[in-house]
């Protein structure tokens, strides 16, 4: 058995807690949480132990892993705390706002040969997941555009989104990594935005939508739209299309109902609400995943520098939003 | 040119009429309706001749064909007539509601080798007619299940179903073509009904829901659904099942839009809304098919014997619904 | 929690093992199984025991419930311990395959007052579950026309067929169930069948292919189709057409997956494959309402009379194929 | 009736030589073309005369209106002279490549308040329609996100390809103009592009593939992915997102025939092929909005000025191209 410790023990704990108690290969040891009552709440449904402090939980050499969903400032301490404990880490993306650090952080930890996995979960997903295959397969011959529409059924509160770092890093990040999944590095990003769901976002300096233009090393363009707010659902799409196909992913309904009547035919009901409902196998293949990489002695993927990477992304896209320009990444890099 | 003269001006003369005039080979000359006012409304529109009588327009010389869309009382004497003076023939369904009449008009024409056809028009829509021909070529196998789901939008008014013959001879005659098209001389029937759509129906001693199992010679089971009423439209599906596989037809939009809200999602519109939209490409390939016939010398298909087989069907599956048992046909045939 | 005995731990007492298991307010005590094995192997995996007879079982007072999912002819004698020693139980279909067992088991136990579920799981699919709610909440108005199609991906063995009562009673029998759930007491059953699927099936003496029509006591009809063999896997689908409009339930897919190339357009990967796939949702909400049922002193439902009647039909589906006539039920009953 | 005058007798001059046809209240009179012989073929097969020149049929006092269907350098001398004659004008798409000339063109006929209507047929297909009609009736409350695919199914010949102008103002027009009808006057156009299709484009300078981002007056994102090849066939989608909801236009199908088998389930045929099968509705309903124009008096839409911007927004989108910035629009207009 995995043993891990879980750090943090908000929403995004609570799935990760659940992906180990239902893996036959994983336990939950520790949990911590600044707020003891939400680690003692988790501690006592998993039958795990609720941690005096978060080094309590790393020093344990019973300890094979950690799972790290807390705040994000959090991410890069505890992260190479437990890495020079030799523990293998899951972290939540994204590693840290701040680019510079999140490289100071490799910089720390990479003589120690990390095994280091970032959530990006939607890699996990079924349905991207066998696109991903079938295009390497051949199924589209060569991947050459590619378009994902990722909208939120409803914006996060303003404290939350206060300190998310906004849209590209805080949402879109999911969908930089997405892109990589399928084109690999990324040489040229665009982006736009606007302001139309919510003041609140727009008093804080950041969009609530956007368009972003990326182009893959390889010659693919790939193109990302995004909203904070989808009254429809969460919107959650994919389309690969090759020199020979096009493989895409729809929505996925709660149920395969349809109704026909006078007004309307084949309507079907909502969608999968959000990212516990339509991720939740995607949590539990990523963690299935990372268990086997421990297991195998293995590197996990995406890893630290997949992070980076979507990051880094993120930030050109920023960059790119405030100067109307393409911005070309690499060009130092050889 | 083939030149056509047309009896019966009513909604599904009509019908022919357009056909006749966008096809590039054929040609309207004559129309005929007891209703005078009818004729010319036709005439004058498709730049055809207003006839004063039926046999004005079956012995000029140079008419081709006829099409027979008059009241089917009409049917026999015409079909006869215009088969006597050599006209190629199509007539609408059904023949008669009469077995023995239909047969005695086949015994007075059958030495005179006529070019007959029967208007079972569904034969001739394209998504009925790719699923023919894909069984053909061995996409699913061996067809063991054919379950045809039909329902009108609203049943028609009293006056026109007290004379229809009832719902088999009337509206499942379409149906029971459509099956012996796919399945081929069907050796059982078995039939259901109820009345749940309108009074008036049950008050004529007819129903206006039913249900119809056959089985072809060669052991393949088929199914019907009919409803004289479908709130969300003319519901005309079919599925074709196989030993290596399904093939099966939907109905179709008036257009490919669909709309998620907060209540739905991906709802369409409304399906066309009758035979008048679903059928008007079927129509056309029927006619198509005769001139073509004409053409070629060659027999059309569906002919005499399909409409007097398609209503022997009918009238077993009244038998059925009389007796609550199995009919089983043609035991005297050899 | 509702600690649980289970008897037959082939695959479908497995699939119970693990509702069970994953369900928060209940615990499986015991397991039991004629081969010593089995039970042992279940036992290790959820952390029961394996009980050395099934009285060991059902006489320890600390049991709340038992599940038989044994083989049928030892159904009707472990329900009868069960209730006897005050168990609530949940039993796979068919209770028995003999009515006359079946009425006689009652006619001992009734008495009792017992808490008696019956394994029809279809009822608890979120999707048909979805279409019941619905019709009861008036979207499609009336009820008219239900149509069901059921056919397994592949037929079982010999060995399993040639105890398994016939299509009708083993197969169909979810499917008359399903019925009742929509549309209430039967009063009319026709059935036919064919033998297209497997030689050893009609050696057998057995069908391998059906149609079943009946009539509710409301006037509703209804449709069935079987087969043992889909290529393209599990199909379970339904259609409730009403006075208002249509419910459909569509298979589903392993992903939303969808593929276009140069021979074709919008191809989705293969269906969930067999009931293990399709039905885990609806096991596990199925015994979620028997712990509810016993949790608030409630009777479950479908219970053992429903278990009774789908029997009841399979029999007069079974005499209908017989006699090619339509069979009705309840004459005798008021 | 309406009598027209087409110039241009190539494939799209056929397009709209049947349009006329087949309108009841529109006649074709001449057709011009300077190869005679397609000319010739034409006006045989239409019922029409062949003009020994253009000035011919625009001199015509009987000819109401005019379709300029021929090469694009001769649009603007042609639509020049049918204006001053007094005819109203359909022009194919683009009024010409360069917009300094199209803007010298109307100061020329400005005065004659001409009436003129542009080819862009797309605003007439009866999907995009509905979708800008339920739009306009509050379906999806305020329009944010407006995402279009356009995809040939296999790029036009090199010596076509050498004269078109490059894919922007070729193919892309067409859905700047979309874009336009859908969130009115454009502010931003950003445009980055690839050749991946065929190396006789990139040797034409020209690019086979592009993604095009632009920000409507109103604040909508809008998004355009094209192609010049897309072996599934003609693809030609859209999506416009909402505060309230979205509605999508998919593609549409030769025939609603669906296969489902060992390898895949639900697999479509091919979608209709090119324009002339999707775009045959939708350039009957253009020529019908343009004579029922014509007969009360009113101006057709898209006017001259719709097909200039257009223009305008191609050239915008080239100039993002070469310089990888936002080309922002309008500033110097007030």
């Amino acid at each position: 058995l995995i043993r891990f410790a879980l750090f943090g023990c908000g929403r995004i704990g609570r799935v990760h807690a659940d992906s180990i108690d239902v893996h036959p290969r994983a336990e939950l040891a520790w949990v911590y949480d600044p707020i003891e009552s939400a680690a003692l709440e988790i501690a006592k449904q998993y039958g795990a132990a609720a941690a005096p402090t978060a080094d309590a939980a790393i020093d344990d050499p019973s300890v094979d892993a950690v799972v790290i969903a807390s705040a994000t400032p959090t991410h890069v301490d505890l992260l190479t705390r437990a890495v020079r404990a030799g523990k293998a880490v899951l972290c939540e993306k994204p590693i840290d706002l701040d680019l510079a650090r999140v490289d100071r952080c490799w910089t720390e930890i990479a003589a120690l040969n990390p095994t280091v996995m970032v959530g990006f979960n939607r890699r996990f997903d079924p349905s991207f997941h066998e696109v991903h295959d079938r295009i390497a397969a051949g199924d589209i011959g060569r991947l050459e555009q590619l378009i994902i529409v990722s909208r939120d059924p409803a914006p996060a509160p303003r404290e939350y989104l206060a300190t998310s770092g906004g849209l590209f890093r805080d949402m879109t990040i999911h969908d930089f990594d997405l892109a990589r999944f399928f084109v690999g590095e990324v040489v040229e990003v665009y982006a736009t935005g606007a302001n139309v769901v919510a003041d609140y976002i727009a008093d804080l300096g950041d969009i609530d939508s956007a368009i972003v233009v990326m182009r893959g090393a390889d010659g693919a363009l790939c193109q990302i739209t995004n909203s904070r707010r989808s009254v429809f659902g969460y919107d959650q799409r994919l389309e690969a299309f090759g020199s020979e196909g096009m493989l895409s992913v729809g929505n996925q309904h709660q149920t395969s109902v349809r109704l026909s009547n006078a007004t309307q035919t084949e309507a079907a009901p909502e969608y999968l609400s959000f990212f516990l409902d339509r991720y939740t196998p995607a949590y539990r293949a990523e963690l299935d995943h990372l268990i086997t990489a421990i297991e195998q002695g293995s590197q996990p993927s995406p890893g630290f520098a997949d992070g980076r990477e979507a990051l880094a992304l993120a930030d050109a896209a920023l960059k790119s939003l405030r100067t109307s320009q393409t911005v070309r990444l690499r060009s130092a890099v050889s």
